[in-house]
């Protein structure tokens, strides 16, 4: 029975983010936590000597060992608190970049373990990944101009139907998943972007997966794009004439979705248990409710994607890097959604 | 010595607003609470009769009366829970309009109230005006096509430089005071509306407030427009060529103020206590913020008024209309912000 409990849990690999942000911390902390080795098998993709440092800082005993590929699963790989597997990524030069700061090495380093870990998971090697932060002013510095992870992961995976979904427990035992329509871009080009299909779109995304974390057809608030839900066309005419639409469609294609609503009561709807989903029209919107809500404890997941694929919400937190302070709620509960996420019905 | 504190206390004008809705439950509601009468005197303006109908239904004792003008400031009117001295203001036909509906009786009501309350502040005739609320539709319907009260207050006073304010007294015994640089108008019109006047102007009018409000120089932290702050000039270019500078005249002006900065981890660190007010750059900015926070203790502020004036940021909530469910605390609140902003340093 053991034997067969263990033998399902999902495989994850882990990017270890930016080296001179909190991500090793949070990932070593996260190992010390018994927990992690209910929900998963797991394998860190960076270096192991910053995981060491990380385990030292946090006086956290597991032995790192190198793990050289996956190929065939590695059924050696087991879930304990005593030892961190790593798969090596990059070179050494990441090891000098100093912790805290801006650098083009650590950049490369986040870079290269988000591009090896996608392709494990593109090649069933691993049932999902988790990412730590990486820091964008250091990917840009190292050459790889993406405004975010997830458009970096939508194009190594070759899709263009994808988005951004912040999830949360709610201390309600609710969860919530808000998705957003628009996501890295100025807010004066949400306009020419908000459509009715990547409405629907976005809708459709959210459905299929908070059903797989809510364990029932979710149900889902979609965000109006104007003060006041536009007052019937008085301040702003794209509810009536995209929102409106999109919701209908949305909802004879089968989604238990309504709306458009005022957004700033919608969310307190949301929290107060009325919907399990969100669907926001732009980043912001989303993104100030989630972090009131839960900054430390948010989710970020790609949906759409070939992939399994979530993350933390905060970033590498250069103020707390490397002193040992780092939350591992965050990275916790990125790893529990994942391995929720890889679950397949006969498991 | 008891007397003198009697004497002191503010004299308050509170409309009934939308009598459909719930503001006469929430005054009535409020009359039966000890504290609002430690915090001020007041007179309902509006109809007795509705006023009568919310005590039967709440069962509260307190007889109204009937007051005919406040000349002399009616040096008559005390605090008591047992009393509720009524201006009457408008026809009997708002007695007509059904409950939880919109009715341009109404509409007509709150309009009167509104006005002549405005009236009585303006005149010194009461210290403040705090007003329950009104349905716009039916607001509309009678005929006075306002946004919303604060630019009809704006009107009534003559005055264009104003702002809305939303204020909440957190949990961590904090302030929060949340002002809009632009309000009610489609998100697509805030682009050129956003000026570094505009901006600068609220800054004033929030610090000033906020100063009276605890008793300090407000630190103030200023909301970016665009996600992540716009990314250096990434994502829209708003930050660098508007709200930075205006950031600076501010300074330069005197002001504690620091920004802009991105919105969603900006109103986690108000709410924490890193800043005592935040200038959002549009409506659901700062709304889903504040509401979050604490929907029904939260307090709208029209800055920039000649008199002083707060308000329940709830609305009408014909859901819950004449049920005798209504939250009393927002009125309660709205009215301690009120006694608050009227006190003069020698009193």
């Amino acid at each position: 029975m053991e034997k067969k409990r263990k033998a399902t849990k999902p495989l994850l690999a882990i990017t270890q983010g930016d080296p001179t942000g909190i991500g090793p911390e949070t990932i070593v902390g996260a190992w010390a936590r018994p927990e992690m080795h209910e929900i998963c098998r797991a394998v860190v993709v960076g270096h192991p000597g910053i995981l060491k440092r990380a385990a030292d800082l946090l006086q956290i005993p597991a032995r790192v060992i190198d793990v050289e590929n996956l190929g065939s699963r590695q059924p050696g790989i087991e879930s304990s608190p005593n030892v961190i597997p790593c798969l090596p990524c990059g070179g050494d030069d990441a090891l000098a970049a100093k912790s805290a700061m801006v650098d083009a090495r650590g950049g490369q380093a986040a870079y290269n373990a988000l591009v090896r870990a996608a392709k494990l998971a593109l090649d069933r090697q691993v049932d999902g990944i988790v990412t730590a932060p990486l820091n964008k002013a250091a990917l840009w510095r190292a050459g790889h101009r993406y405004p975010g992870h997830t458009e970096l992961l939508a194009e190594l995976c070759g899709v263009r139907d994808f988005a951004m979904m912040l999830y949360l427990q709610l201390e309600n035992a609710q969860a919530l998943g808000v998705v957003h329509v628009t996501l890295h871009m100025a807010l004066a080009d949400v306009f020419r972007n908000l459509t009715e299909d990547a409405i629907v779109s976005k809708a459709k995304l959210v459905n299929a997966t908070m059903q797989k974390l809510v364990g029932r057809p979710p149900r889902i608030g979609v965000c109006a794009l104007n003060p006041h839900a536009g007052e019937e066309g008085l301040f702003g005419n794209e509810e009536q004439q995209i929102i409106r639409p999109a919701v209908e469609l949305a909802t004879k294609a089968g989604l238990d979705i309504a709306g458009p609503f005022p957004t700033d009561t919608l969310m307190v709807r949301a929290r107060d248990g009325e919907f399990d989903a969100v669907v926001a029209m732009y980043h912001d919107q989303g993104h100030i409710a989630l972090k009131l809500l839960g900054m430390h404890r948010a989710v970020n997941v790609t949906l759409g994607l070939p992939i399994v694929r979530t993350s933390v919400a905060h970033g590498t937190a250069f103020d707390l890097a490397w002193q040992g302070r780092a939350e591992t709620t965050g990275m916790i509960e990125a790893i529990r959604v994942a391995a929720k996420l890889t679950s397949r019905p006969d498991s």
